[in-house]
């Protein structure tokens, strides 16, 4: 089993490493780009075969060491 | 317009960032855990309203900035 965990700054938390891609992209000519935020996605590997447990296990797993939960945000996706 | 891409390790290159998620996940108790490897999420903000085109760019913008194409796999996905 598979788990998918997408760790994103939440919406108004300043994003310097984003303002930097965006700058960057600019400087490169690309300049249809009017802003950009950088995230982080973690892919785990499971063992066991009920969804609904590791979904809570990978929920516990973000508020304790995948996500700072005072500036970020998560979703988490659960595959076979 | 918005442009998600995702940037991840190619398989078979070493991640010890993910294999430090992992171990501190065993550390915690998630013994389930048997592997993590980490990637990014790029959020990219486009005007226009041409998605072949969007599709395009940005996937110049990878393999000119976003993503190292020796050791880095990327896909990007258009929304409205």
């Amino acid at each position: 089993m598979k788990a998918i965990v997408h760790v994103q700054l939440k919406p108004g938390v300043l994003d310097p490493q984003g303002q930097a891609i965006a700058g960057a992209l600019a400087s490169l000519g690309y300049d249809e780009v009017t802003g950009a935020r950088q995230g982080k996605v973690i892919e785990l590997e499971l063992s066991g075969t009920d969804h609904a447990l590791a979904r809570e296990r990978v929920e516990a797993m973000c508020g304790q060491l995948l996500a700072n939960m005072v500036i970020e945000q998560f979703s988490v996706e659960i595959l076979d």
